[in-house]
């Protein structure tokens, strides 16, 4: 902590502040500027003396050391992986897509979103049961009842259910039917919600406080941490600016940044950060490249009847597209990610090469198949360590490559891909 | 609500919109422009098709009501009036000033402000038990056991109290400890708290969320009304923007503001909107101006060892000397409101009269008794129903006023108000 | 210059940063932390290192002395007063209004405008020639022509003349026609601009950026004060934040904040500050009681069909109003300011005392000469130095005082008066 | 434009709207509401009326045609290209790198700084020659002297040149010099600069106010495209936000934004946006994957000494290393591109086929050029038209490749590229 004393500081009201430090046994360093004398504090918990500003003649009380602690990447360097039902979330793992409606809205509903964002390759599933609305009179979400329904669908799919909890007293029903407590924008500052969730074995999806700054952030999930929970995943979701063309503003400098200042893994969500439908897919894609762990897209079979946030959910067929083009992006960042990696990072450069190919060929009038598999030979050969890998693994690469090159064929010729591409690019 | 469609709509897009409105049972108006058709929408719930944005060809919503309704001033023209242990805040009545220390940090140290703060002028007491904070490091408040100290320092001075409640849980145990339960900035937007408030039988005083809007700050008060309790009171207390010189920027045009959107009554806390201890006089004299209800303002023993807002919390001396100008401002204010009202102005306008004269009467290098006796005699005759307000009240309030000028004097010629006045004027 | 390393930065790095210091001639003092190194640069140009963040191992770099010199209070104790035309602005001087319409649109409503304002108690007149409009499509003021009217509204009223310059090129000849130059909020940051009305004889208002942080708003004032100029006034007129419901959130803890910061006078803009009519007068009413030294007021004969900035001007008897409130406060800060003051101030207070007095008799359902009269000689006597007042200035005020309290009540019983008193109490 | 009278307003006042509306030659469609009346306003130049705001019972104007024209996407449906010496950008051309320093320092800084941006990929190069700083004691840029720097630079790279102009009465002179005027940040409101560059011939980059909307950036545009100037590239550079974390807050939503809304091409400069070295590989990569036209980077021989910008200029290997990520990431774009496209796209294919195999081949432990021959071979096979593609482009494109992979390895062993990719995945 550093103590800035006015130009107008008398010797006496520095020594005052000299000896107000050592009486909480701390160390002062007194240093006579050209202008303005400057107080270094030095000790263990400098806190305590954080009031110090109302002393005479002080000008202004500046912080040096970061107030969190456990969310440092300071004193955590390796950063920490968060698994949620088998997923892995952070530490140079896959992008993760976690995908579906803004609330429960009936068991069809969900369940329908629930397939779709798993065929198109979601690894977690997002609704909302309790939800925090703006307006007394506005929809509020259907509950407990819509617990039950995110259990189904958990238990039909496999996906991963994150979900909103608002009230502290909730959190323990809650734990025992999702398997991530998402913390929402409004509540980031709800110290004794934040409390509750720490003292949970459910992992914190904790969101950014629209009006919150990145240190305040990093503070909310200290709470979280400091309660004896581990497992927080950051989500950025737009903070609010003057700018009124989009409801929110999406600070994608906060995913390089997080990454300097925290282990954590960071998740962000285009839906929200934008609040329009057209701007998610850029935005998601964007987040991608500037380092995003996750995603969290939201995603409804018919947006202009949603009961919650329908200007901002995809449809299917635009989560699908979007999907595509998060893969297509994913290829080069594995490419990156590889360097030095072992065993699983080969199947990435499989599947990549793999692809890649087949995209080449696809783009023959008409792609002869052994064009196809003569491709897939040379890459496979290509790839380093490929006589480690199980082949088994090799097998289940190859095909999934084929698929997925197959469907963006195939949405492509319906006009989907094209029209996103003409956006995009 | 009117839905603004894009110039490339086509005339099924138009139709589309129309139906859908109508399917809800609200009707539609069209109207082709030069380059956009535009679909009015009017019914009793027009917030069914708030998710119309979502069909093709929809450019904009814009929803034209007001989403308030309890707390509009559209439906309820005369103003609120919140009695809290018999101090009447809003509706024209005296700026109320509640003060006292940012949180209860001892017996002594509430019961010495509280007695002081009532001793310049204050009608109601502050003072934390649980205090939200930042850092889960930082001081969290004493809890229960300041609630017993609040309950003694009303118990001494007569004065309400005012203390913040986090948790939902805790509604029912503050209820019957403190006058008024206040939601913090950081809880403006905790729904579960607000409800739990809303059933409450304690006034509510509600903080301005430091990201939130006027129209949210509304909205947050009708989920207190429309869950039954009626008496919200507003308090300003700056908002987040890029101007870092100042901890918030009092947004001090919300005062007039509300006075055209809501009957509820305003208080303006600019011990939080300035963070600096040396602009919370200027500050509290210009909300007064603007027309603010109440003042909210830190006061400390000693604000260099607080264990909270240390650096934006008043000295006993610089708070008295704040009073003093609230009072020469509410002089000129009353004169104002006193048009057409009845017997307490009267007593305002004396005092108000009385006041002007001995100032005057002082100025002069050897004050007489009996210039001072003179003012007031005229003043007196002056005010227009004197025969009909009983005489012992006038009595006091000359005394009073007697009594307040003699002290600005001394006051002053212990060179504080002189300080104060170079720095305001 | 504070250097903060980081928490892992070798001695190699401290050392680098300590050479980088010292090869520039200025002083390192190194003081080692319990986490983190950190680096106080002392001299007499620390910038000359302000790039020093770039070398490895440096995480934060503070300033802890103010950038500018010149407009700071720091090495400029008392407060500077601007006289123009005769009319001192700043340094405890009366609040003067400023007032006219946002353009000159015609000779007549400028004339009609000029008049009535200076009637109503301005003592300047604004007016654009030159406006810079969002639109490239909107009216841009009439230019040249629009300073011959304002020279002629000079001639005939006496009021000195405010007009903003938005191009260098037109400095010399703005500085022909008019009294102050303004540099508009969007030209805060055109240093051109800035040198060009530094190199002018004539005062500067400028006003402040609406993205603009008050240092970055003395920087630009220090443009001009290096230049030459040393005669600047800044002017308050709105931030933009998030919130929507005013044009722009008008930040007066600027006001006192400035009083610490700088020795310039103050002004505050609070048509531009809200942008809406009815907002005008309580905001006016706060930047006074803030301490602002003026007030810039937008007035136009009719408001629904001016040119530009309609919503925001006030229509005649609205400015009227406003200034009876203003006078009404300004008794209240005149009194406080004339301790110790001289000649001056007798006749401030002995026009508070007629005032109030007036105001009295006025309540009684019948007023009486006899009251009147029997008020303003009491008045009279108990002002202090009144044989030393030169007794054509004494009637002189009685006068003014008895003229003023009757427009009130005329303007009163049109309902003007009520209405606004009740909006603002 | 869409006026809504306010509940209360009386038959009369909704008279007088329609009066006023109909009396400037516009259209009003009047429908009555539940709770309010509104006024729907068509015509040619609804503008007329835009102060109706000012009228009683008016208590919102709403506009919904977007004021600018020859900036909008609605009557320009194909985008832009705006060619800059032979350099293209727009429309789907491929991403252009500009980049260079912040300022000319000198002759050889400058050249160095040219060659080495070029050899990396650069397309244009950025370098001020007048600068606008926040002090007045700053650096402000070398002047005339850096403009001649600048043309040597160009003659020698080949590279257009982009520079600041600050002065209206500068853009000639620097047109001379110049390939693009850029508009800075502080001067997006400067009017008189605006139309000064729209007289030009050259094209104009225009960055954003960082306290300006979208909109307001618009209209900037439509300033220099009203006076005549066609050729105008967008550039966001971060918008000022309460976030301190960083320089300013990127907005890159604002890239999507403009693609709806706007034909106009889009450059991102995430070296202001963030102002922090580690930050801009990240952002640059998310620009790019949001869909940006093109990039400014600001790159300096030796940031710590650098005299203007040096914490967020890149170094030559952090620049080439960013480049390399770029090219990676636009083989993705590319290939999404090329859907249909002709010949052009087929080297690009290639490239990228090529590029991946050479990729593959180096992360052997010993790579083979066998193995590098081959994959080239089949890659280029693979690819659909390659008999009817040029075989000396094909030759090019193929030795481009080899060269690019093998200068990525050479970096990578140095150990930049893995740092970088730590950082970002």
């Amino acid at each position: 902590m550093i103590v800035v004393m006015s130009p107008s500081a008398t010797k006496a009201q520095v020594t005052a502040v000299r000896r107000t430090v050592e009486a909480h046994g701390l160390q002062a360093f007194v240093s006579v500027g050209q202008e303005r004398t400057v107080v270094g504090v030095v000790g263990t918990d400098v806190e305590q003396v954080a009031n110090i500003g109302s002393l005479d003649g002080v000008e202004q009380v500046i912080r040096v050391t970061q107030p969190y602690k456990l969310a440092s990447a300071e004193h955590h360097p390796e950063r920490t992986r968060v698994v949620v039902g088998g997923v892995p979330i952070g530490q140079g793992e896959e992008l993760v897509a976690i995908a579906g409606p803004c609330s429960v809205e009936s068991r069809q509903m969900l369940l329908d979103t629930a397939r779709w964002v798993r065929h198109e390759g979601a690894r977690m599933l997002r609704g909302g049961a309790f939800k925090p609305r703006t307006s007394p009179y506005a929809f509020q979400g259907l509950g407990r009842p819509a617990l039950e329904l995110l259990a189904e669908a958990r238990a039909e799919t496999g996906l991963p259910v994150v979900s909103e909890v608002t009230d502290a007293a909730d959190v323990e029903l809650m734990g025992s039917s999702v398997d991530v407590l998402q913390v929402g924008s409004r509540n980031m500052h709800n110290f004794v919600l934040l409390r509750a969730v720490g003292q949970s074995a459910r992992p914190v999806l904790l969101k950014r406080g629209f009006g919150a700054t990145i240190e305040e952030w990093l503070m909310a999930a200290e709470y979280v941490l400091s309660s004896g929970n581990s497992d927080v995943i950051l989500c950025e979701r737009g903070i609010r600016t003057f700018e009124t063309a989009t409801r929110n503003t999406l600070d994608l400098s906060a995913v390089p940044l997080l990454r300097r200042h925290t282990h954590l893994p960071i998740a962000v969500d285009p839906s929200h950060g934008t609040g329009q439908r057209d701007l998610v897919a850029p935005m998601a894609l964007a987040a991608a490249a500037a380092g995003a762990d996750a995603l969290l897209i939201e995603v409804h079979p018919d947006p202009p009847n949603a009961l919650s946030d329908g200007p901002q959910s995809l449809s299917f067929p635009e989560f699908g597209a979007l999907m595509d083009e998060l893969r297509r992006l994913q290829f080069v960042r594995n490419g990156a990610a590889a360097a030095g990696d072992g065993d699983q990072s080969n199947i990435a450069l499989i599947d990549s090469a793999v692809h890649s190919s087949i995209d080449l060929a696809f783009r023959t009038p008409a792609p002869s198949l052994n064009l196809l598999v003569m491709c897939s030979i040379v890459s496979f050969k290509a790839a380093p360590n490929v006589s480690s890998t199980p082949s088994s693994r090799i097998a289940t690469a190859g095909k999934l490559a084929v698929r997925r090159a197959l469907r963006v064929r195939s949405i492509a010729s319906m006009g989907v891909t094209s029209g996103r591409s003409r956006l995009l690019y």
